[in-house]
């Protein structure tokens, strides 16, 4: 058989006609598709969300809430979603206050002379000009400090030192996030006048890892800032020697007084049968300042997005309208997540969405789909299922959150759908500065949008 | 025969006795090994080195030439050869001026607003409070820089954007690193008003590797700073889209008025027939301020130092001196390296130097011993070649340079050698903040202290 082999490209070289000609030797490529395998077949040929990302990520950059370049991103997704084709691009306004870095630092003034990379956690307050010199006391983790005596850190830096583990999906996350989000209070509980952590961070660089923390209602406020996972092991190795360690931080972070009004940016492509019926995808167009947030979210924009333009280019039109939100500042407080379900519960719309699901945890291929669908509809997805696994992806539980921006939809009562990514490697650059384009796999992209397209498709015309 | 055998601690558990009893079964661990194999075994099991590096970066850190840690380094030295037992220690001064960094930051303020790393290059001017705010116009390497038409930068920021290439023996380096030191006189003839280059590195992060740069006689002197790698492609991508690319480069950089007395630190273990007759080995204290200094060179004070610690540990003494030279600021100028050749000159001691070697190219394993011997004494290597073989070090060419600091002693006449390290991975984070303790591999920097040793060993006793 070998010698009557012709390859299907040399047939049409050779002919100069239709490549029909080579369905005669591989007949497979001849048979219609149906819309599930055809828009899974062709997003994974589309560079169209790498393109999208790299736009993204070159011609805006980092975005962080509230900034000029928040803004960018606004106008940026709104031209894309009308260059896609998409038949309705509008914006919804979105309420947020405004936090601002500033110059920032940490060395050790004795015993030894060290500079630490840092970055002030997201809302905390400055340290004012003259910064907080003080000694050092260290915490292995979040409980320690919040079970330790009464003044046990008056007048010092605490430090917390917990070391998030590395899994697939992501969950020690929970156990490690409560040093960054609670753990200035905790401090300034015992009397400490800042806070520094080991970075949330599963990396071994000198990258710190930002990301938002909070002050409940302790009438003391501290500044609270990480350092990369390497300076926190050299923080360590110096207090381990047993001579006490002054350290002087320094952080211009401040909130500025008023809110901004941001917006999430909608795009829709409209059903053909049931245009009120909503499959909604969507990912944050905010990010950290740090890096250009690349993997965290423009990658869950440019994934969501494509994947919806692919829909829109197929011949046969999807029954209901599939939506991409790309939500305002998620990284601060869910604002645009919890701004889009209060505007649906206000119209009474929640029981328009069919599902949705928000990518938002990096570009990572997806190896699992996590629904909370009622008994009737879960008996429907074999179609789905199947059309999925040519990407490896099987069902997970029913017990599916929506991601961050999607979960006040089904607080409300929406179903929502978790395709689970692998974040394996995600939590070693989360919140950094290495937040940038090259982390992301282009092959692993076009299975996102393969994935997403899919579904999307399905629910559209289940 | 597998019943029989028992393992040599095994019969040291069972008996309770001297584990001369093994002998019975490894017979070869009752031969007495000649000094060369002794030193060579007894370097393979220290942990010496590896704390003296761990007590240097984490007890002082950073050594910036004229910087205060620069005079801790210079006492920690002295503290560190009177502890390990050396004879002698003294300093010898080393006159050089202050270069210091300042704050620093460079970003594009259109098309996009971008944030990118950057160090400033060590010499290099500041750019004043109000910095530099230009166009960028890119060269992809330095000689299309040197040869490009009078005026082609006028007014602009001047960009190299030349890669760097990955070799064992860092043989790119020279290459590479004629746009940090020369680029900025280069592009002043053009009319620049600044240089960015593409860090001299081979990493893909986004750390900015920093380096010394020369002025030469141009009359315009312009700043100049290195960016990351990734962020070099980040503004390659920029200016690639066809837009103008206007920067801002903010550099606080200057050098002080008035030289700075720095030191050489020396240690010498005595001979016991020859003492006037110099075995030299040694590294540089100094290094630059972004990392602690633990591959440049770190390592290098810490692998001699130990080397040569161990052979004064040893039973019979060497015959002739171990000098060990803790080189001042080699980063900047070889200042120190300079200052020790001229004291010998001066002295009339150069003949004194039987040989000289530095280890200045990080931590990795040596692989190749190369000398500049007379064929007599090449002929005499034998004894030294096998000791050295179960370290895997094979006899390489006979025309070495001594490494940057033993130069000048190699130019007035001394005999020299390059115990040849590997440095795949050196270019990564050379002269980055990721000259960190944790870039050391303990094993291997036991290979380069037990090669150390027997290569001085060797010589004391030639």
């Amino acid at each position: 058989m070998r010698a009557f082999y012709i390859a299907p490209f040399l047939i049409f070289a050779i002919c100069g006609q239709s490549p029909v000609l080579a369905a005669t030797v591989e007949p497979q490529a001849a048979v219609k598709l149906d819309p599930l395998a055809e828009i899974r077949e062709t997003a994974l040929k589309s560079g169209q969300a790498y393109a999208l990302l790299e736009s993204l990520t070159t011609d805006v950059g980092q975005r962080l809430a509230g900034s000029e370049n928040d803004a960018k991103a606004v106008a940026w997704a709104k031209a894309k979603f009308t260059e896609l084709g998409f038949d309705r691009v509008y914006t919804e306004p979105v309420r947020y206050p405004v936090w601002t870095r500033g110059e920032e630092s940490l060395v050790s003034v004795s015993p030894a002379t060290q500079k630490f990379s840092v970055a002030a956690l997201g809302g905390s307050m400055g340290t004012g000009a003259k910064g907080v010199e003080a000694e050092v006391v260290q915490f292995d983790d979040y409980k320690n400090l919040e079970s330790a005596a009464a003044g046990s850190a008056a007048g010092k830096i605490v430090f917390i030192n917990y070391q998030m583990l590395r899994t697939r999906d992501g969950s020690d996350y929970g156990a490690a996030v409560i040093s960054r989000v609670a753990g200035a209070s905790a401090a300034a509980k015992l009397g400490a006048r800042a806070l520094i952590i080991r970075s949330i961070g599963t990396d071994q660089t000198r990258n710190p890892h930002t990301g938002v923390m909070r002050y409940d209602n302790t009438p003391t406020r501290i500044p609270a800032a990480a350092i990369g996972n390497i300076d926190a092991d050299l923080l360590a190795a110096m207090i381990k020697r047993g001579k006490p360690v002054t350290l002087k931080l320094q952080l211009g972070a401040r909130t500025l007084k008023g809110d901004y009004v941001g917006a999430n940016v909608i795009g829709e492509i409209t059903g053909a049968v049931k245009p009120k019926e909503i499959v909604a995808i969507g990912g944050h167009l905010d990010s950290w300042d740090l890096g250009t947030g690349a993997i965290d979210d423009g990658a869950g924009v440019a994934i969501t997005m494509s994947a919806a333009a692919l829909i829109g280019a197929q011949a046969t039109p999807p029954k209901r309208t599939i939506r991409v939100v790309l939500f305002a500042n998620e990284e601060q407080g869910v604002y645009g997540g919890k701004a889009y379900a209060a505007a649906r519960v206000k119209a009474d719309e929640v029981g328009q969405q069919v599902i949705a699901a928000e990518s938002d945890f990096g570009a990572g291929r997806i190896y699992s789909l996590k629904t909370n669908l009622s008994d009737a509809r879960l008996a429907g997805l074999a179609p789905l299922l199947r059309a999925l696994a040519p990407l490896d992806i099987t069902l997970g539980a029913n017990d599916a959150g929506g991601s961050a921006d999607f979960g006040p939809m089904r607080e409300a009562g929406a179903p929502v759908a978790d395709l689970q990514q692998d974040g394996t490697k995600y939590f070693d650059i989360h919140h950094t500065a290495r937040d940038t384009l090259d982390q992301v796999d282009a092959e692993d992209l076009k299975q996102n949008v393969a994935a997403y397209a899919v579904f999307a498709r399905f629910f559209a015309d289940e």
